[in-house]
């Protein structure tokens, strides 16, 4: 049984439990899996580790490592080649809820499914080289 | 050793090889992480598996563990608190190099980094639940 945690007010601790209802797909020691209610398109659903964390950096290595096998069997059983996986960290990045969530979103067409905008700035390269020793260092 | 699969017309295949030079973050023997050269943000990066895919569904499941890992660590090593992790399937999905990659692009304010177009639809839950178990009879 892997470690738990789990937060009492987090509305999916409360679905993972049970206590709140969920259209569930998937259900493992450290993994469960749902149709998102307020779809973008259809098949958009959730993947969520049983740990509870806001951010990706809350929850640990062990949490994280059966969560992209789960999106690629979500993918497959709904049939979806063109799709968007997705995972926010922060309000300005877009998380509502805050308990870490991986969207599997289908792309069937330009209207339905994620929206990207993609503010693309040009590089000095420079500056990359400096900053990529800085980030090394750390990691 | 993981088992290797690549693709000599690749961009990321060469990357990995070398042929190519990169920002390079990571590098084990199955993930290999750098910095984006068109960024949407500073810190804005790349990790993919080594072993080579255009869609998730096409990377095996030992390839995939440790991606998220390596998310995490370069979140971190980036000082990141805020950004999102993307990861696109097929063009109209916003895919443009056919060998997976996962973004990790920090969002410090509203201009820079990720923009998200979120078209919700109000669901049916008759339907979701029918929905529900054609898919997980697939699953």
């Amino acid at each position: 049984m892997a470690a738990t945690h789990s937060d009492s007010d987090c509305i999916f601790c409360k679905i993972i439990k049970g206590d709140i209802p969920s259209f569930k797909l998937f259900d493992s020691d450290k993994t469960y899996a749902f149709l998102d209610i307020g779809p973008l398109s259809k098949g958009h659903c959730l993947v969520i580790p049983k740990y509870h964390g806001k951010s990706l950096q809350d929850i640990p290595d062990e949490h994280l490592s059966e969560i992209l096998v789960v999106v690629k069997k979500l993918a497959t059983a709904t049939g979806s080649t063109n799709y968007n996986v997705l995972q926010n960290n922060g309000r300005i990045a877009h998380q509502v809820v805050d308990h870490v969530h991986f969207h599997m979103i289908p792309k069937p067409n330009e209207a339905e499914g994620l929206g990207i905008g993609w503010p693309t700035k040009q590089a000095d390269m420079d500056e990359l080289k400096k900053y990529c020793e800085e980030v090394k260092a750390k990691m």
